[in-house]
């Protein structure tokens, strides 16, 4: 009897979960700038508390249901594996607990206190999404394997999967450092995880050092730092600062970093000394541009799509646990993983190689906070074609090498 | 009587013609490699002639019909502009004289002669299409407005159109340069238009030299030119060659050095010394990259995807008889044609820009002359959908700026 009745209590939740799924994947999600995600946290008062409440109240199970709504899309397949199939079941775990707070206005400080200690718990559930998710495509490739079609599909999900995770785990650390119990470490200055005047060159000595550490580590020799500032905006000498997510900016140079030395290194390891990587920072009126270039012998416009595909990587694939082959190379998923973090902000990271010499890595960064509007994935008519259509047939006799036509570049290139 | 039996005539020849166009159009053009057509015209002997005479036979109307039913395609109101009719007229008035060879095989002397002429005939015929299609666009835009839509059904045309306009062109020089009258200034290590051995610096050279010289005459100042080689195939201290047109190769450097320059001379025009312009030539395994790195400002990214639309000018559009505004800007097309042409055998040109402080444009080409596969627009329902395709709802909350997004984002511009 209390068997029978708890199978109906359940079936009535998943009901109500599914009705819930579709009116919330029903709106589009809302994207913030980071001058309005700076300012709204400034005083960090219980009335930003209240005000930042009712807004994640809505918008976080807005970005999750119109992710969930396009896991769904994924070839049946791919939703069958085991690791796919976790992901899942956290997705839903966490759109389910913040259901719980769908009606609970206004909210009193008992409602206040147990939201940010459910966010916090969401977070740490999702801390090993990519990896996971990962997994499932490796899982999908070894049992079926994969043709360009479904590649094709599987790379344009993840980037917007992936997408959509930075801009939730964004909201909530906001949430949970503005409104959560302070953490000792975490720097005055900031605004959350926001720095209102982050200085790009001392982040990209940092993530110099971090790579050269392990660069050292693994080849005993690393390449030299050359920086060049040019502040066209302010005086030449200032610093170049602006409004920034710290730990987004090192996270994209260290990966470039990471690259740029094994390239380097490996191509002069025969020679008295490897050539430095210079970097140069330009200040302008729209953009700040981070160019990193090296002289590793760069890798010919056939492969350089390629970069960007989750399911390639010019190193060899390490087992997890494997810390000594890892440090300079990991699933191949940095350099697409990179470029989200700078497109979540409308800036982008761009490659230029030249095969035999070497490569310019640039990042792409909005001056201003009130342009860098986070980019986030829609689930409309759009995208939901996407998971059925096949690549169309060439309209042209021979594909050159575009970001057009990348996924046709990369199927020509396994075949 | 006789005035009936002409209409009769020309009545039952328009059919056979519309019959042609149609057999012709069901075919796919057959790209050559450079190494193709140098091989070909290396003998230039009779046997050639006729061979390459039983090619241009088929391959000549196969490329015209492709083309044609992709005009026929292009929306109501550009059809009916008179330079549009003009330059409609042109194609099939040489698809009618390539009719008259259909059938003329073996050819003797008399028709291999004939049909010399008739490619002559034909290339002076289109000699003004670029311009001509460039004011039906105008006309359109002027008289009626163009929305983003066409816009985007344009751009794709127009690249496409000028890339078998560039390609036919190229097997009408091939053959009558290798079969019709020897002209005296042609170098004879020559193969037609192709320089088995052609030195980049040297046509980087030439190119800067031309582009200074108008740069003088406008602003009575030019920046300096710095050229550092890197062979990599062969010897460091060898010269780059490659097997390539050189005429193509001046085509885009000139483009790129005029717009360097404007660029670097306006930026500094009141200090005492305009920075050099850099080049960088490096040959590998795959690519011959050409980099040429201005101080002129550059442009932010914003804007960059425009420089490549037809129809866009950083430049103001200069009358065209106006010779004093014209030197260093044109009817914006410029960039987009350059590209054209390193596209054409599986080159690129790519621009990477540093907002506040100035530009890099790298041209890309095949080292191996096997690689270098004519690029040629294929009329089938790919390219038949574009033409009624409406530009999708955008999947993202605001699109970053990249190529997928070019038009969108040019239509973001220009509301």
């Amino acid at each position: 009897m209390r068997f029978s009745l708890h199978i109906f209590r359940s079936m009535k939740n998943s009901v109500y979960i599914m009705q819930m799924l579709d009116k919330y994947a029903s709106f589009n999600p809302s994207p913030l700038s980071l001058k309005k995600l700076a300012e709204f946290g400034r005083s960090g008062s219980n009335e930003q508390n209240k005000e930042s409440f009712r807004f994640l109240q809505k918008e976080l199970p807005v970005r999750l249901a119109n992710i969930m709504k396009e896991i769904s899309l994924l070839p049946e397949n791919l939703l069958r594996m085991t690791s796919v199939k976790l992901v899942m079941s956290w997705y839903q775990q966490s759109f389910q607990e913040l259901m719980e707070y769908e009606s609970k206005n206004p909210p009193d400080q008992k409602v206040l206190d147990n939201f940010t200690l459910t966010l916090v718990h969401i977070r740490n559930r999702h801390g090993n999404v990519v990896e996971t998710m990962a997994e499932g495509v490796m899982e999908l490739r070894n049992r079926y394997g994969i043709d360009s079609n479904t590649e094709n599909r599987i790379q344009y999900f993840l980037d917007r999967f992936y997408m959509s995770r930075i801009s939730i785990r964004m909201l909530i650390n906001q949430h949970t450092l503005l409104f959560g119990k302070k953490e000792k470490h975490n720097n005055p200055r900031h605004i959350g995880c926001i720095d209102p005047s982050c200085n790009v060159s001392s982040v990209v000595q940092d993530a110099y050092d971090s790579a050269r550490f392990l660069c050292e580590q693994y080849y005993l020799a690393a390449p030299e730092l050359t920086i060049i500032s040019k502040n066209l905006l302010e005086n030449e000498s200032d610093p170049i600062q602006i409004v920034y997510v710290p730990s987004h900016l090192y996270h994209m140079l260290f990966e470039l970093f990471k690259n740029a030395m094994r390239a380097a290194t490996e191509h002069h390891i025969e020679e008295d000394q490897i050539p430095p990587l210079n970097v140069m920072i330009v200040k302008g009126q729209e953009d700040l541009s981070i160019k990193i270039s090296d002289q590793g012998g760069g890798i010919p416009r056939s492969k350089q799509d390629l970069l960007f595909q989750y399911l390639y990587s010019t190193a060899p694939q390490p087992a997890r646990s494997e810390s000594a082959s890892a440090p300079l190379a990991g699933y191949g998923y940095g350099l697409p993983l990179s470029r989200l973090y700078a497109r979540y902000f409308q800036g982008d990271i761009v490659l230029s190689s030249f095969e035999g010499y070497g490569t310019d890595a640039i990042i792409y960064l909005k001056v201003m906070s009130s342009e860098a509007n986070e980019v986030l994935p829609v689930y409309n008519k759009t995208a939901s074609r996407v998971y059925n259509r096949d690549i169309p047939v060439n309209d042209w006799s021979s594909p050159w090498i575009t970001n057009q036509r990348s996924f046709s570049t990369f199927s020509a290139f396994r075949s």
